[in-house]
């Protein structure tokens, strides 16, 4: 039997640093922010608390560190979400399936709790606020990549990727304590049916059952 | 000079535990959740800590009745905003209108802080999953006031209104701590013309700026 490579001491620490950091991200998503304390941590990943100190000596910067690494697993599953979508679907209706994918994913509810605790934290705050622009410019890249043109470069499909990115964020929100996820699939799909009135391939009639929209004074 | 009529026992109870409960709300918005603790409060009202503990002898507790007591608040602002709605306007307009003004309010942000702490704590969500059914079970019926005949039992209509709440919920979100009140006041302008588009009032091709918008395979 052969030996396994022996690791080096920065490949050691790595892959201890990764764990710390791996058992933040759960100790997060399954209970909370104000439970997640270094003690919780360490306790989590079997470590001393020597260890976990070494790689973060306050909890201020585990927490910090966390929200980076929690940045990264969502962006790397937003990718790999995004190879994998069925070639030569409608595009904005794989827009709604991507972001929907994102926005109910444990990585989701797992910055979405960092991000509650920034509005009050400034540290934090600053870290995460830098976090999210490249988050946000990351994401934008690959929702126009999924576009494709000549959506890409319409201001006005951008406006419902917009759209469709706030409002799968907030049905995630209100859904998270009381909805079941057959009354948010459900929102889902009506949405991707007002995102074809709202570009034109579907009339306003029928934008649930095909009876007419009562009229009101026109809006401009 | 007259005195005051003296305060029963009940009178004064009942005010300090008002008081309590606006200190408490007061630090959730201004320092979050985790920072919410009994001795935050008892500085911030200028009590002792046992008369704090004698009213809320634990944590738990005081975050229980604040829950209610924040609830309460942004009804109470939701109610006075659609009373104050101009009339004539067109009503899905003032629907907008109205939920920003609740998506936006310090009311909101402080529920917010007790909302994601509940995903992770099981007594708190017990009690605020009540809370919310009865904030939805409310707001709903003022939104239909508020909409008016023949919308207000057009499911069509109401769907509208669960789109503009999840909207706004998510934008509210998304630019707390990034976006500018200006980015959010666009969104919500935009969002207004949209639903201008889904009810037919506006061609589609009017979205944003009057041009197509380019056509892909039909969504059905």
């Amino acid at each position: 039997m052969n030996a396994q490579p022996r690791r080096t001491q920065a490949e050691r620490r790595a892959s201890t640093r990764a764990r710390i950091l791996a058992c933040t991200a759960e100790c997060l998503l399954e209970r909370g922010y104000a439970a997640t304390t270094v003690s919780a941590v360490q306790e989590r990943a079997g470590l001393a608390r020597g260890t976990v100190q070494h790689h973060f000596p306050t909890r201020a910067e585990l927490l910090i560190a966390a929200t980076t690494a929690v940045v990264d697993l969502r962006l790397e599953q937003f990718r790999h979400a995004a190879e994998l979508l069925p070639p030569g679907r409608d595009r904005l209706q794989s827009v709604v399936d991507l972001a929907w994918r994102d926005l109910n994913s444990p990585a989701f509810f797992t910055a979405l709790d960092l991000w509650v605790a920034a509005r009050t934290d400034a540290d934090l705050r600053e870290r995460l606020v830098h976090e999210e622009r490249r988050v946000f410019t990351e994401m934008r890249g690959l929702y126009v990549e999924v576009l494709g043109e000549p959506y890409a470069s319409d201001p006005r499909a951008q406006l419902l990727v917009e759209f469709t990115i706030d409002l799968l964020t907030g049905l995630s929100m209100t859904a998270m304590l009381t909805g079941t996820l057959g009354e948010r699939e459900a929102v889902v799909r009506r949405w991707k049916r007002a995102l074809a009135v709202l570009v034109g391939q579907l009339p306003s009639e029928e934008l649930l059952d095909g009876s007419p929209l009562p009229r009101t004074t026109p809006a401009r």
